[in-house]
């Protein structure tokens, strides 16, 4: 059985095939209506998060199919004490493919040992978010017409961002990417992450603001800093606008230059750079849909 | 864009084509039950209404579409301190249309502005309830055959009662109604309204008691004194049990009164009026599920 | 109109119809994925019960159909104090069947009675789950091929538990049955249960472990003890793992012996016995499912 649990699940050639085919689908959805019809997916979010379970939803829904689930655990089977093995086996008998939300790391790797169907993690604490990387590559792919020989600076909370570490990761599988951290000393990428780089003779640098770059960026990538990662108000404080995108830093902003954030955003990506023509979050949200389309319609063709 | 946040938004041609549509749904469901395939609409309910949301679910439904959103603001992304923009802005990649519920007044409005899809307003705060009107002037249609020429008695909470404030000023509208107030002196109708009542030279009188009344009505509309409205639990014990529907009050509906209620009711209106011929209440249940069908198809053909 | 409030709502004809459809249900799905096209299920959850609410959902896609409804009280109008009475008639106007889950036991005869559509209990309070007790039926059919002629030991809470005191209730009905009753002293079958056996002449035994069952069984049918239902934490701890199955009975289970329990499931049940061929807890979820489309088709004909 065939899982989406890390991107890593997916070879380079799948992967490729998934986001070709999210490109397809955002082109001509009509063409794609029915593929999943009378087919079912569970939405089960142990932890809410509206966006991402919409996306899901809307995506099984664009394919025809259906969508049941719950939104965050306190109306759940768990406050009796279901565990978390004993939920996947009952939904299993419910629906064709599993969309799991968890706060515990390693929760999606679990369920997916004891599902009988196919289990797409939809986040699993600070851990993985490998659908909002498909999302990120689809969008890059879009309008670079390639996902390697880029440049790209990612800003913000460079530490606990699992976003980040994510896309750096798929886009490491790529070749010739060169990577920009833009952050606050202490919320540097992870030890691993740098070691994973240094590995693979990997280009990148590390910087603590905008004005230390010097080169012209293919992309620039924006991320919150999110106060729930700090053990108190006054570290958080400390660093949550360190790195903030503002006017000044509009010369980064070449005509080539694609502007991202993964959102929900704060302070450091204002609104006024909403009307820039190269500002591409909101489709970043609608590759997610597609691309999340796209990696449903995979798992479940091994159904059939 | 054409959106639907205040019932001025439909001129009054549009408004009756959308209930004689309605009629028409109602009458024959069948013939309308594909008439969303493919669609999705948004039901994002930043307060919880069941009802209201049940009614657009079922709606959306009854025409073949599909729905997803959120029933409360405690499991979204806006605990994340994401703002009603960005969620729009995000929903409208995902979905064909949206409901908008929000505590605040204002919202539908600010929502309408960033969506790059239609907005119904379906409440914001104690401001508008459009939908709920649609459904009022529906049942009132259906029994009455006309929207003119009618003598309305609203009983109950006119001073905070948004519905009877959206109701009368969509019932302006139409030539020649007349408008009886019943409340206690703490809840008469705004003043604002009332100015609007003198301007238009439309017929109105402001009693305290249903025996006041002594003309023939077409219709009394009841409404629930809310307690949440009140500064403190003695304000509105002192106001509650002003206005109450008892069977000594019987006199008042003849057989050509329709006894009207937007639901939930408290003590004002007994269920012992339940098995009157002419109470509607339930009526004006079904007919806010095909009136809003009508809506989403009227709004959703601006797409095509 | 038919409702599905108990067991006894069903006559033992109509019950093997829907037991038998079932099981072409779940041999060939396909089959029966556009019978409820077109129209509506609400499930009305007053309190949470995750399994049971999404197994009518997923029973409802797979007949074609769509859903709607809540997952507790908390984020409904009851909030505003709408009566079961009134959100009942309200949602007859929105669907075509309602499954309706509450905490107070006979809120399901409260609803049938003012429904306009068919309404199923599922599950009202400590008193009845009826469907439940269908998918027992359902798995125990479909392995023994008869309902009569069984030897069957509950374990567990057979005080407070409902699942059993119903599926005992719905034994009964068939010939030949034979039943023995494993628990701590103070967990014994409530003593109207035991005089309808008595009363019926129906052979039954009730033992304090499992060392003193001396026949061989056709099933053991393991029940959780609820923390919720004891007035004290000493009162649960004292009792809860009186009956524990262990590797030390497995002589209990021969390979005739179906192993069942109802979910979610505590330290009575451990995972080691989840390999045991024999252990049916998961089919009961998936037969639950199936009996569920059997029973919606059933009631919905009703209205053709």
């Amino acid at each position: 059985m065939q899982h989406f649990i890390t991107n890593d699940d997916l070879s380079l050639e799948i992967t490729t095939a998934v986001i070709q085919r999210a490109h397809a689908m955002a082109q001509s959805p009509a063409d794609f209506q029915n593929l999943a019809r009378h087919q079912q997916l569970a939405t089960l979010f142990f932890e809410p998060s509206t966006r991402t379970r919409l996306s899901f939803t809307s995506a099984m829904h664009s394919l025809g199919g259906t969508v049941l689930g719950f939104e965050s655990s306190s109306s759940t089977s768990t406050a009796k004490g279901e565990s978390l093995i004993d939920t996947i086996r009952v939904v299993s008998q419910y629906v064709d493919i599993i969309a799991l939300r968890h706060p515990q790391a390693g929760a999606a790797q679990l369920a997916a040992k004891y599902a009988s169907v196919p289990v797409i993690n939809a986040g699993d604490g600070a851990h993985l978010h490998p659908t909002q990387t498909l999302a990120d590559l689809t969008t890059i792919d879009h309008y670079k017409h390639r996902l390697n020989h880029l440049t790209i600076a990612f800003a913000g909370d460079l530490k606990y961002g699992r976003t980040v570490h994510s896309l750096v990761q798929a886009l490491m599988r790529y070749g010739q990417n060169r990577f920009i951290f833009v952050s606050h000393p202490t919320l540097k990428i992870p030890v691993t992450l740098r070691a994973q780089l240094v590995a693979k003779n990997i280009a990148f640098e590390e910087v603590t603001n905008f004005a230390a770059i010097n080169v012209p960026l293919d992309a620039l990538y924006m991320t919150r800093v999110q106060a729930e990662r700090f053990a108190t108000p006054a570290a958080y404080d400390e660093v949550k606008d360190a790195i903030q995108l503002t006017p000044a830093q509009r010369n980064l902003l070449t005509p080539e230059t694609l502007l991202l954030h993964p959102l929900p955003r704060g302070h450091e990506l204002p609104t006024t750079f909403d009307t820039w023509p190269q500002a591409h979050y909101f489709d970043q949200v609608k590759a997610g849909r597609f691309v999340r389309m796209a990696l449903i319609e995979t798992l479940l063709a091994q159904n059939h």
